[in-house]
């Protein structure tokens, strides 16, 4: 007897079969049942019966393909199925938004609604939620998607075994657990919604999406810390591809790094965090912008720094100081020589940019090559994509539920 | 045809069970033949014949065990080989040392010689090492210690896989290859000599020895941060019970964390890294001690602050409240809530506790436990214990070497 590893149970090997064929339909849309044998290892035979089961689902659906250099009439190729999507639901704090991406990664549909949710209980909130999520699903089903789950994204920590945001100390929530909310968001999908963190979710969407994806020129990053720029500044570390997620979950959370040890107290009941002087809340406030007036704040910076206004630049620029210590600190314990800023840190590359590379070369010279400082091109819907594309992925990971 | 695993040439089983019996020998040290057996999977023959292999190879022998609780002779055990063993070799800025362990885990033979190192050149270096470790080989083999492969130490980053120092500031020494010294340190051992980072091997005694090993009482960590402080400050992470490498085999270095912004030019070349304000010699010049002098700087410290004296009590606690800054922020970015503290923080301890708690509290409150803060009992020999005990690791990885 030897000790290789058992080969399990009947129902584990087909599981595992399926999760192959299907891998391969996601990573190569359009691959042929013959290609899906030849890469998998299993015999046309297999394959034809776990495609059989897959179409079946409604996961991936036929589709003709002709490949280059190949004679002849084209051959059927398989993709996962467009008609079946995701749902993305965004609380942060100072909007909502909800998004819905198909399986063949389009956002079809998204919507923000800006609110002030600083200090809004669950309850005054969830109901907006639960109607966008109901006007999206609306969407979704008119243009032909149906949606089987979805993620919430908060701005915090969140525990997502037990359905509880630990801590978002922007919203003033500790310790919310929505284990009953969240079903509500989307009643009929039989693999639920999770819950996430915003800003490891725009890291996803970003590596899945954004300056991690093979976009078949530029170099891609494998390695690299993801900032999110919003009231709060939140951050997730992708190392080998991979969301590098810590103990509990929780790494990568840059905007508590400490970059002044005489700073200001921060909404984490720290001081000198970050987002003391990065967080946008702090940049207004160091513009002469009233952070709590209900008129477009971001708007306003972005015409005075234009017009160059001594004050609102300074705050940018200080804002970028302080986001090269943060990194530099970040990079060394993480071990990490590449960085991509989003939310407000893009909206304002121009003056950020500078500021943040003067820096950097301050506090760690030669530790993140020039090329590798970028700015998020996916905009506001960085977060939505990336967690919907993770509810896709979890879909996908369980399909074997919707086969007989 | 399924798709589980091959079980691969009958080499490579052999392999892997060869692996899982000295696993089990390792984990469970006079476990007998029939025990090994159940744990494994393997039969009692496969056992047996594996066992008399290891036997023959010298990796392994018997001793004979009485459990607990079992009736009639006692049955025949096998441990570890304690008359095997590993050298390691430590380069230091104001130190070279050398330690002997054998398999049972004793450091049955150590050396240290005070030396500046600061600036010295390879060449240098090398001979006296080269000296020191034929005087441990000797010793060893006096105490009936076969020394197989061995590590060498520095305080800096290496690429361990093409035998580079490749930054050592506190050396001053970068890009040093030493494919052909390492060699000469042990000449006859059959798996040579690596390279290893200084504080990632002090972690991993710490792992192994110290707080993260199983005492029967205590808790356990299995989730850490370790820091080195020598004249550099050095840091490694302990993720679930292994060391977190990172992408390039640099992470948790904290000495480099940014903790001021104005802060003094590193070695490394940054500004306001820990290491400025924690590392030894700048804790005596903080002091009013001169770090470049040759007598007993340590002990003019300790007396000092014993004695009171207000400019030695100020550095000690500034240190302490830039660790805590430090230890905040490496916590946040590697979701982290236990440190632990060696060489001189843990000779401070007394007075550098109570500033890095403080510290802590101010800046990340809530983060890191009271009772998660611990201070190494290693000594100066947990660098040496944990480079030799990887390198007994890596000998039992490729024990199917010796087996014919």
């Amino acid at each position: 007897m030897s000790a290789t590893p058992s080969p399990g149970r009947v129902g584990d090997v087909r599981r595992q079969n399926l999760a192959l064929v299907l891998a391969g339909i996601q990573r190569n849309g359009g691959a042929t049942r013959a290609q899906l044998a030849a890469e998998s290892g299993l015999t046309k035979a297999s394959v034809s019966s776990i495609v059989a089961d897959l179409l079946e689902s409604g996961l991936v659906r036929e589709t003709y393909v002709t490949r280059d250099g190949e004679r002849g009439r084209p051959g059927t190729g398989l993709v996962l199925n467009p008609a079946r999507g995701a749902l993305a639901v965004e609380i942060n704090v100072d909007y909502l938004a909800v998004g819905v991406l198909d399986f063949a990664g389009e956002l079809t549909f998204h919507e923000t609604l800006e609110r002030h949710n600083r200090g809004s209980k669950p309850a005054d909130i969830l109901p907006l939620l639960v109607a966008m999520a109901q006007r999206a699903a609306t969407e979704a089903i008119a243009a032909g998607v149906e949606l089987l789950g979805g993620e919430l994204t908060v701005p915090g920590l969140v525990d997502t075994e037990r359905n509880v945001v630990v801590a978002a100390p922007n919203l003033g929530w500790a310790d919310v657990e929505l284990s009953e909310e969240l079903p509500k968001i989307l009643p009929d999908a039989p693999f639920g919604v999770s819950l996430a963190n915003e800003a490891k979710s725009a890291a996803l969407a970003e590596l899945w999406f954004g300056q991690g994806a093979d976009h078949g020129t530029s170099e891609r990053f494998r390695d690299f810390l993801y900032i999110s720029g919003e009231v709060g500044v939140g951050g997730g570390l992708v190392i080998e591809s991979r969301l590098f997620a810590g103990p509990q979950g929780h790494a990568g959370e840059i905007g508590h790094v400490v970059v002044h040890p005489d700073g200001p107290l921060c909404a984490c009941g720290g001081h000198g965090c970050l987002e003391t002087f990065a967080g946008q809340d702090a940049i207004y406030s160091a513009a002469g912008i009233d952070p709590d007036s209900t008129s477009q704040q971001m708007d306003q910076l972005l015409s005075r720094v234009a017009e160059g206004d001594e004050r609102a630049v300074s705050a940018v620029e200080q804002a970028g100081r302080y986001l090269g210590i943060a990194v530099a600190s970040t990079a060394r314990v993480a071990n990490i020589s590449a960085v991509v800023l989003g939310g407000h840190f893009a909206v304002l590359e121009e003056w950020i940019a500078p500021a943040l590379r003067r820096s950097l070369n301050r506090h760690a010279p030669g530790l993140i090559p020039q090329g590798n400082v970028a700015f998020s091109g996916l905009g506001q819907t960085g977060t939505l994509r990336g967690a919907a594309a993770t509810s896709v992925r979890r879909i996908l990971s369980r399909a074997y539920e919707l086969i007989p």
